[in-house]
Parts: structure tokens; C-alpha cells; sequence
């Protein structure tokens, strides 16, 4: 454990250790784990010590190394949240919690329910009235309990029923929806309730009937009707030097930046201790939350808001990745660590991949009177994490260049959540959704995430300042021609909220007031290049915005506390509101000059289109940090040309020239 | 010429045969050409020849090819344009055109200006009060003259001087400005004032005194003062099997796409005929107009207004590009013809660009209870041009996948346009710009781009339409849990405008109304994914935004006319008002199930970082044009699996295992 960084990822010998202390802590009584992980360490601890390594100076004690762990007794059905001190070996506090708190969802317990669920004598009587024919069965998901009442306290799960018309491995079950929908109790496995599905224009429901065969629009290349497309050539990528990263366990170097990267099971990769030069750039940045609520308006649909992040974890979704599948090139791949029920190490193999990319043209000017052109490729270094949360799949990457530009990558893919519908009636659509395959409807839905950027802008005390490009006064002195424009700028003095605004140019830089740039004369600073997008849809007064509070407002800045890490608070399944980024911000604390986060929530309102459907075409979102007067000049000057001597390119051959006589 | 598709750009040939022509039609009178080009073909022409193309059949007559060129005579200086029938051989007008018109500028032209402005006795005795140091020369850049009085009717160039203290082909001028500039009348070549530039906070001039010697920040790799990077290793696109992209002529077919590359001198490349799976889709896509008008409220800054499409060209301007400096991996290139002052055709070598590129996943699906995974890349197909308009680069990009999604891709690198700034006393600053070195400061400016859409969506009768994103009604039969939303759509019916909407995620779609989708029961439609940006700053009352009022609105429907093609008219160059879109929108006419273009501004502000200088990273800006119920299924469905036997990735090696004994 010595040779551990502060910032590594759990290892499968923490995991044990952890278990070992608690069944210390807890003789005789059965725990039923849901998480053990690495306790984001005290940022108080953690900057002398990153400080020494980021100055070569000799290190000074390492920060305290914690553990968490969250866990049911299985004599009283308790929920504990305990923290561990992995150095010394013992408990800091383990803690039951009250009773309305409900933990995330874990593999084990998805498995569990699911199974329950099939082999429910209620449900296999209502799928008996389905009268399936041979070989076609019955799967169900598992889903997030959204809450739509501040009495409950049950542990529920809704399950959502589909027809599997073939058995293969990637039958695309969302394309043959269910009409009943049973509710369980997660921990007494009580059937709460079947609910039945409105499967028209409006809320009806109806009895569960014989199930009338339909086609399964088939997403699978060995399901598919048509032939695959037999004109696509390789494209390979041959980097025959090897890379140029370099990663030292998880500490990555690579033109000019360093940082580590984290891992852990609810926000899965993590940046840490992002450096540029050995200037100090980011602190810490992640993926925070993201919540799903669906614009369908009946009941159950109303319940189906996921907080992929809090919920679940894109930690334990994490897709084990391959080589040549996922990325192109010389790839790097990160195993993390989860626990399973039981408390036992489980390997995540290669769930963070690393690789350069070529994007294009970074710079290039030509003299127009020599012709002499200075031409600069944009190489960038992408750290990815493919999470599959049942359906739906988020492709999030962390993208470096060499102008120091940081960029964060979000593609949202994977099978939209459907709905039944009866459309036999040519024509029948509803307001809040689009007909994607006979029988089957996607609903509106938002998808808003939130990044949380914990900035060290050549140190850690900064400043959140937003500026608007405005006219100038129309004065005959000053702005006589009428042309002038200027900037007006907004100091963030106190934590709280802004809005993007696309008609004024905003723009959002985090500085450091204590460095001015000696040429612009303006402190040092990196600019947010938000993306803005619009926010929830639901209204104020529904359970779906209280308990996402952080889907309300594109920015919002917050003054650092250790354990402040999530948008919508620390624990979303089932909660009836955020204790998050809303209630530290409601703080009213300095935030002028001071060690402060920023967090920026964007993301889609995904109005699916039948191109969607059965897989869909990704959606991109892209929110870039640039220096903006962190440096005296184009940090990719010295970036060498580009050149065909060092790409290698092919020119295509031209057609014979038997055609071309025949041109006037 | 019987071989020439009507798409086709214009040949050395026709170049040829069109100055015949005219000095036949002008017989003994000497001509001075601007420009001689292709003439767009008449639309009611063209579309029974590519119909019948498309569907196979016997093509009928092809449209008549015609030309236009734009000339001075020598004898009495009267600017004429001039429509030629290529196939006839002969005249179809040639006139006289009003003399406040002033035509675009041409390279012959500049370099002339050029000449003229530093061998000009007053200018020598200008730059002679230098008392420049031996080496040590000056150069300058002749800037189209904004409109700033609506009488003037001369042909005026302004000329921005620089020092250039480097005998270099790459020396970075623009570090090094100087305070006075000289403006000419480009016809009697006449000196008609010499301006002196503001140097400080204020509008305050100064008499030329001699140069101060200050250190030139140089882009340029060999004259860098720092050593190159020395980490970044080869990065090597390979297609063993050759693109999969064919070429025949200008038409090009790839993974179901089918278009022709057009070029001429004005749009540079222009997207013909675009059909997908053999359905039409587009007409005609172009950048048709872009101008970038500055903040500074100065005299004479208020002036630097370009207008790159029509004062200059962006086919003019195009660069001559070079296998694997500006694209990797397997290269084909277009070449372009230009005429010279002389009417003499001038071959632009590559000015186009094609090829592949993989561009990160395209669509991925994990089943969680199988883990089976079918993951498929984004291959693209890039056309690309790169423009040089003095100072700045542009570099513009058609991108198209295999899930039938369009992207135009704008890149602004290249150097920021200075002025010179005496910032002695540190801190000194001005508020519309940034001090981007000793000396030097680069005010804020805009760049508002006009993107023509001349649509096709499975037929030539379309619709635009906007789709807002609203909460519903808080009612409780309908909306009991407060979550529902929908969409409220608003039909463009009669020509005009309309805003962007991030908070209401407004949607822009392209609709045939008399084809409905089998399955969502809704037209078969693109969508337009927009860049919402500020509009022109400038003043409603200033001559820079009467000239660009394509400026002032992100969205412009207008009925589609033969030759209605740039969106701040034709003749933009010293104009006193546009002549373009705005006017065609204001004709009210009925766009609703018709012949409609749209047209999309989007831009930069652009705020200078000092990061931009001496060469600027780049900033992209993205339109998207979407499939949206245009078929009944994710269009790449059947593209071929991701896997390592085709892509061929590299495992990067374990380091080796002596540390990993030592993590407990």
C-alpha cells in the first residue's frame, strides 16, 4: 500500500482490507455490501503533497488514505455508510442511516430483482395471458424507482416487461415492449403492484391480451435484413514509434500535460491533479451527475427519471473494453475495482482506454506572397469510458491538446427506452413522443449533466467571472461610426448561479487575480466554452426538478468543501429533493479569490427521431476549457510542422487520361 | 465540352473561349477581366437532366452551359458583366454596369496595389522617417475600403503597413505594424490621403518617428526562438485496400452518398446534387457569404469590414494543397481555373481535398445480462478547402457519414489582424481589444457566415418549419405529475426569418410535406442542427450593418431564384447596402411546399486571446444537417462491425510487473 498515490483507484487488497475491519466492527451479523471504495482524499492533505511532487521538492507526509463503504446489516436490514482509515486499519465512524435513504442500485441486486421478477407467480400469470408461442419468451429491466410520493420509503423497483422474439444475445427486446409493468420491494421482494401500461393516445390501459406477433426491429449485424454495406476499406492506424504518452501507473504524461487518472464506481474515470508545463491547471474534474427525466406525462412513465451517476454509477457500468473495437490505434486501457454483495474484489478489466487521436488542422497560415505555408496538425490524447446503463449507452472522453485546450466529449448512443403502442389506427401519434417500429413509441425525454470542474488556475485560489460582448454606446465621440463594440464583465462574488446567453456572447473564464499576464495586463485564466442548452422541462413544483435542482441552471459556482462532490447530492434513489450543488450554493459564500468549483450542467432534450431507433446514431456534446491569457503566446508554437516526410499520406491515383482529351 | 456535366467547374478551355468571344464583341478595345467563371445553370433546366440521371432514364438536352465574366474596358474604364452561352458560342448580354459598383478585388489586382503603395514617393518618404536599420524593410497589405460615405464612388484600397525585420518567406509582419497607412484610388492610382493610426487609448495620432526596434513574434517553425517538440511520434493513416471513395471526374460516391464537387472562384467548393441511397437530399450547399466587421471604433479601423465571398473569393483564395501537410491518410484532390487580368487561364493546383476519416464511435449497444457488444465507427468522408485571406485562414469542410448526417465544418485559424498599440506604460489596456504583444494589440471583431441550403428533400417541393420544446400545461387530468412536455411547431409559410431558441431547443427541419414517413405518420424531413451565435454588433444605423444584414438574423427562408445565390448580394465590395437575402425575404412570398433555400448565419465573436497570436489555434464552429424521419430506421445500421481484425489497433505493452508486487 505504500508505493499507493493519493489519487489511485481502489485496490482489490483495500477492498479485502475494508472487509476485514467491518466484519471486525460487526461480529456475528451478515453484511450485505453495496459499495466499498476509495473516500476522495482531504484537499487540505492533498496539496502540500502534490505541491512537493509538482516542484520536485521532498515529499511531506502522504494524505490520509480512506475508504467508504455503504452496506445493509442482514440482521436488521440497516444502511450503514461507514469510513475507513486504510492506513491505520480502523474505523473513522460507521454510521446507519435514516431510514428514507436509499442506496444505489449495485450488479448483484439488478440480477436479484430481475430474477425475482420472472419467477413471480403474478407475473408468470400474467405472462401466461400473453399466450407466447414456442421459443419466444419474456426479459424484464429493472428500473430506478423515480419518486412520486414524500411518504414512501419502501425500496422499489419497476420493472419494465418485453417480448424476447429471439434467442440471441442481442435481441433488441426494446422494440417489443410489455403492457404490465409489476412493482417490487426491493428488500421484503413483495410484488407492491402490477401496474398496466397506457398503450394509446391517452391513459388507458388495458387487460393483458394475447400477444400479437410483431417484426423486432433488430439492431445486431447477424439479425439484420439487409446485407451489411460490402464497399467500407480498412483504415488503420500505425503509430511504428509507439505512442507518445507515458503512464507510470496512473500518471500520465503527454505533450506537455500530466495528470492521473481516477477511477471509482459512481463517477467512473476522474481526472486528477491536471498540470501543463508543471503549471497547476485542474485540481479535479468528473462527470458529477446526469439525470433523465421523460416527458410522458402518465403514470408510471412520470416515474422514470434515472441519475445515472448517483443511482447507479458510471463506475459499475463501465464497459469492459476491447482492443480495435472501441478505439483506433495505440491503445492504453485501466482496470478498476468494484465489490460485489458479498464484499469480494471483482475486476473491471480495461474500463478506461487511452489513446492519441489525429482531429484535423490545428494551425496553419499561409503567406499569400511567398506561398510559404506553416502548417500544424491537431494531435490530442483521449481518455474514454463507454457506460451501458440498461439501454442507453454515454461515450465520455477527456480530450488534451497541444494548444492546452481541454476538452470534454460526451456522445450519447445505445437503444431509446420505449414504450407499447397501439397504432393500428394509421396515423395515432402522441404529443410527447415519436412512433419508432410498429407498435413501439419513444418518448421525449432530457438528458442533463452535470460537470463538475474543481479548477487550480496556476493555483488554487481563483475567481468565476462571466463576459458579454456588447455595442457601444452610440456617441459621436466615441463611437462615431456606430461600429464599436466592448465587453462588460460579471464577477462572481458570491457562490450562486448564471445563465448562458448565446445573444451576448457570454462567456465564462475561471482567473487567478494574484497572476496578471505581463502582456495582456489580465490576470491569468481558462474560459469555459459552455455548451447551452436548454433546461428542465419539468416543472417546479414536480418531484422531478426538486430532486435535480442542478438541472435548473447551466452554471453554478460553489466554495470547496471536502465531500462536496455531487450535483444532485450524495444519495438520488428515490430522494424527494437535491441536497446538492443547489444547497451549497444557497450558501451566499465569498467565492471572489478563493478555492472555488464551478460546475456547468448541459445536455440534450432528446426528442427522439426513428433514426434513433433501434440504435442510435450518437449525439455529441462538446464543452471546451481554453487558456485565455495563461499564456504569452500560442502554446502549440513549437508543435513541429506538418509534414508528408512524418504522415506518410497516399495520394489517390488519378483515373486514365482517356476521358480527359475529350474536355474543351 | 460535350463531356461536361453541367455541374462541372469552368475549364481552361472555356476560359479561353469566353475571352474569344468578347474581343470579338469588343473589337479593338483592350480588356482588363476580373473574373470569368461558371454561370449558374438555370435550376428548371437542370433538374430534368440529374432526375433522369438519378432514376436511370434517358437523359434529355442538358441545360445551356453558360458563363460570366466580369471586365474593365481600357479605353473608357466602364465595368461590364457579361453572360456567355458556351454552347452557342455566342453573347447573351454584356452590359455596362452603374458606376458605384465596384467589382471584387483580383490577385492581379492586389499585387498591382501592392506595388503601387510601396513604390509611392509619398509613402517612401513615410517609411523613410523610420529610419529603419539596414535589413529591416516594410510591407503591407492592401484592405478592401468598408463603406463609410455614401457619395464615394472611387475604387479605393486601404494599405495596413508592417515592419518586416526578418528577410524571411514567413516573417510574421503582424507583430510589427506601423502607424500610418495610405489609402489609393485603385484606378487612377492615385495617393488619396495618408492616415495616421491611433497608437493608444484614445483616437490620438502622432507623426511618423523613427522605429523603436521591438522583437517580431514569429509563427514561423525555423524562426521560433524555442527548440520544437521532440515527444511526438508518427501518427500514420493506412488503407491498405484503398479508399472507400469513388471519383469519376467532379462526381463522387461514397457509402451511399452521391454529389458533385462544383468550385468556382467566388464560393470556392459548392456540394452539387447530393443524394443519398439514390433519394435526393440537397440541391446545393454552399458558404455563401461571410464578413467579418471590427470593434474597434476608431478611424480608420471602422473601415476593416470584408466581405471574403464577395470582395475577394474564397476559390481565388483557396490554397494550393500538399499531400500530407493538411490531410492524412489517402489524399484525393480537385484542381480549379481562375483567369488572370489578361483573360489567360490560371490552373489553382488541389485546391479541394478528399478523404476518409474515422471520427470515434458512430454506435454502440452493450446487452448488460449477455455483455454482448455491437459497436460500430464513424467513418467519414471530408471535402475539404482551405482559404488564405491575407491575414486569416479559413478552413471549411463538407463532412458526411454513414448514418446520412451532414456536417459543414468551419475552422478560423491564421493570424489576428493587428494594430499598433504604444502600451509603455504597463497596464495599459483598451476595451475592444487585447495586447497580444509589445506593441501590438488585436481588437475584437466578429465573423458571421452565411450557409445557402438550397434543399431537396426526396423532391424540390419543401417546407421549413420550427419545432419548440415547452412544458405542458400544469393540469391534473392531463399533466398530473408535472413532468410532461411537448412540442409546438411553427410552419415558415411565407419567406422571412426566424431566431434561434436554445432555451426552448428549437429545432429547425426541412420537411416534404407530400411524403409521409410509414411509420412516425410525420413528413419525411432533415433537420438543421444550427450554431446559435450573437448577431452583428455593429449599429442598425451603421453602414457595416446595412451592408451585411444577412447579419443580423440566424435564419433566412427565402423562395428559391435563379441567381439569387449570395446572401449580401452580388456586388458586396464598398456597397452601401445589401442586395441579398434580406431583400429576396422581404418579398413575402409563399415558401410553404415550394422551391425555398434556406439560409443559416452562425459565427465567432471573436475577443482575441492572446493564445490566438502569432498564429491561432483553431476554433470550430459545426452545422449539422440531420436525417429526421427521412427514413424508417437508423440509416447505418448495416455498416460492418468495429473489430480488431479490420482496424488492427496496438496494445500498448505492460510496464513491467517489479512495482506491482508492492500494491497490497
Amino acid at each position: 500500500m505504500a508505493s499507493l498515490h493519493p489519487f489511485d483507484p481502489i485496490t482489490p487488497g483495500e477492498i479485502n482490507l475494508a472487509t476485514k475491519i467491518l466484519h471486525g466492527a460487526f461480529p456475528g451479523v451478515s453484511l450485505r455490501y453495496k459499495k466499498i471504495d476509495l473516500q476522495e482524499p482531504i484537499k487540505a492533505e492533498v496539496i502540500p503533497y502534490i505541491e512537493a511532487e509538482r516542484l520536485g521538492k521532498p515529499l511531506p507526509r502522504k494524505p490520509t488514505r480512506l475508504l467508504q463503504a455503504l452496506f445493509h446489516r442482514l440482521d436488521t436490514g440497516a444502511f450503514f455508510k461507514a469510513l475507513l482509515n486504510a492506513d491505520a486499519k480502523n474505523i473513522v465512524y460507521a454510521k446507519e442511516l435514516p431510514k428514507e435513504i436509499q442506496g444505489p442500485v449495485d450488479v448483484d441486486e439488478m440480477i436479484a430483482i430481475e430474477q425475482l421478477c420472472l419467477s413471480h407467480p403474478v407475473v408468470q400469470a400474467e405472462i401466461a395471458k400473453l399466450q407466447l408461442p414456442a421459443g419466444v419468451t419474456v426479459c424484464n429491466d429493472p428500473w430506478i424507482y423515480g419518486t412520486d410520493d414524500s411518504k414512501e420509503s419502501r425500496r422499489l423497483f419497476q420493472c419494465y416487461m418485453y417480448i424476447v422474439g429471439t434467442d440471441h444475445p442481442q435481441n433488441n427486446h426494446y422494440s417489443t415492449p410489455c403492457k404490465f409493468s409489476p412493482v417490487f420491494d426491493a428488500l421484503t421482494h413483495e410484488l407492491v403492484r402490477m401496474d398496466y401500461l397506457p398503450t394509446g393516445r391517452d391513459s388507458a390501459t388495458t387487460d393483458t391480451q394475447p400477444w400479437k406477433p410483431v417484426e423486432t426491429v433488430q439492431y445486431a449485424h447477424d439479425l439484420l435484413p439487409e446485407a451489411l454495406r460490402s464497399d467500407l476499406k480498412p483504415y488503420i492506424v500505425q503509430q511504428p514509434q509507439g505512442p507518445s504518452f507515458t503512464a507510470n501507473g496512473n500518471e500520465v504524461t503527454w505533450q506537455k500535460w500530466r495528470f492521473r487518472i481516477g477511477f471509482n464506481s459512481r463517477e467512473g474515470m476522474v481526472i486528477h491533479n491536471l498540470t501543463y508545463d508543471n503549471r497547476s491547471v485542474f485540481y479535479r474534474l468528473s462527470m458529477s451527475e446526469m439525470t433523465v427525466p421523460y416527458g410522458d406525462p402518465r403514470a408510471p412513465f412520470h416515474r422514470k427519471q434515472a441519475f445515472d451517476v448517483g443511482d447507479v454509477g458510471f463506475g459499475i457500468t463501465a464497459n469492459q473494453l476491447s482492443l480495435g473495437c472501441d478505439c483506433l490505434g495505440h491503445i492504453k486501457y485501466f482496470d478498476g475495482y468494484r465489490c460485489d454483495s458479498k464484499g469480494t474484489p471483482i475486476q473491471l478489466q480495461n474500463v478506461i482506454c487511452l489513446h492519441e487521436q489525429d482531429a484535423g488542422l490545428q494551425h496553419k497560415h499561409t503567406n499569400y506572397r511567398s506561398g510559404a505555408a506553416t502548417v500544424v496538425r491537431n494531435r490530442q490524447l483521449v481518455a474514454q469510458m463507454i457506460c451501458t446503463v440498461a439501454n442507453y449507452e454515454y461515450i465520455f472522453a477527456f480530450v488534451f491538446d497541444q494548444a492546452a485546450n481541454i476538452e470534454l466529449e460526451v456522445r450519447a448512443t445505445g437503444i431509446l427506452s420505449t414504450v407499447p403502442f397501439d397504432n393500428e389506427v394509421p396515423g395515432t401519434t402522441v404529443p410527447w413522443g415519436t412512433n419508432v417500429a410498429p407498435g413501439v413509441m419513444a418518448p421525449y425525454h432530457q438528458h442533463l449533466f452535470s460537470f463538475r470542474m474543481d479548477p487550480a488556475i496556476d493555483g488554487y485560489k481563483n475567481t468565476v467571472i462571466y463576459q458579454d460582448s456588447v455595442p457601444m454606446v452610440e456617441d459621436a465621440q466615441t463611437n462615431p461610426y456606430l461600429v464599436g463594440y466592448t465587453t462588460d464583465e460579471t464577477v462572481m462574488k458570491k457562490s450562486g448561479t448564471a445563465d448562458t446567453a448565446v445573444d451576448k456572447n457570454r462567456v465564462f473564464k475561471i482567473r487567478n487575480d494574484s497572476k496578471i499576464n505581463e502582456i495582456t495586463y489580465k490576470p491569468l485564466a481558462y474560459k469555459l466554452m459552455a455548451a447551452p442548452a436548454q433546461m428542465m422541462l419539468a416543472s417546479p413544483r414536480s418531484f422531478g426538478q426538486k430532486r435535480a435542482m442542478f438541472g435548473t441552471k447551466p452554471i453554478w459556482v460553489t466554495k470547496y468543501r471536502d465531500d462536496e462532490l455531487f450535483a444532485a447530492g450524495e444519495f438520488t434513489n428515490q430522494s424527494k429533493r437535491s441536497e446538492g450543488v443547489d444547497t451549497w450554493a444557497a450558501r451566499n459564500e465569498n467565492v471572489e479569490d478563493e478555492d472555488l468549483v464551478l460546475w456547468h450542467t448541459f445536455g440534450l432534450t432528446h426528442n427522439p427521431r426513428i433514426e434513433d431507433f433501434p440504435v442510435m446514431p450518437m449525439e455529441r456534446v462538446s464543452v471546451m476549457l481554453k487558456p485565455d491569457g495563461f499564456f504569452t503566446k500560442n502554446p502549440a508554437l513549437d508543435v513541429p510542422p506538418s509534414t508528408q516526410a512524418f504522415n506518410k499520406s497516399t495520394l489517390h491515383p488519378e483515373a486514365s487520361s482517356c476521358c480527359s482529351g475529350t474536355k474543351l
